[in-house]
């Protein structure tokens, strides 16, 4: 258990490093094929909207992010996160910055190789 | 399997019609002791804080509400559920109704005489 925490704890923070370094790449080897993210005001979406939003997002903002772990618990081969992320966007166009904020609650599903991905996603930004 | 998804079927379903009748004691038997909510521009809450919420509701607005699963998946004594919830809030004064429209993702616990009670939710509001 305190193993896959840890794992879990390791992914959270590839996830915000690789963010920060526009690598997309790394970034969807947290995901599940099969992965819905929910934010306000669309429609729940999946893993290649989500790579499809994250390139653009790496081609017009360095990105910075904090999470702070509120919760992690491991029920098996799942488990569920809640963060607070504070996220800060610095256009490449030399635009004011995005600052953007929120809880998120995450389900997890551990696959092969102790390895743990994001497979449901529900971030609320305040 | 089958049968705990009934159960969240039924409890969901529960939830909406109590919450219509302004039922708030029915309401509070279906989520944990420790449940906590999150939704926007808060910080996340307690079922004390839930209760003082919905008793406040119940005393000003007739509530109606229909709520689409999008998904249930039952991992062992925990379950996951994904919904769209529209809720129309009728103001007792007479005010303009107030409607409101989200994805909720709320993860399940299963308790004595596999009974399913909410203990995490997080609540999108678009």
């Amino acid at each position: 258990m305190a193993q896959d925490e840890q794992a879990i704890r390791r992914a959270i923070d590839l996830w915000m490093k690789a963010t920060a370094a526009g690598d997309v790449d790394t970034v969807l080897t947290l995901v599940t094929e099969d992965v819905v993210f929910m934010v306000a005001g669309q429609e729940p979406f999946g893993k290649d909207a989500f790579a499809k939003g994250m390139h653009n997002m790496a081609g017009q903002f360095r990105v910075n992010g904090t999470v702070e772990i509120e919760e992690i618990a491991v029920l098996g081969d799942w488990a569920y996160s809640r963060t607070h992320v504070t996220v800060l966007m610095e256009p490449l166009s030399g635009a004011p910055l995005v600052h953007r904020s929120g809880l998120v609650m995450a389900i997890w599903r551990k696959g092969p190789a102790d390895t743990w991905r994001i497979a449901r996603d529900a971030n609320i930004t305040a």
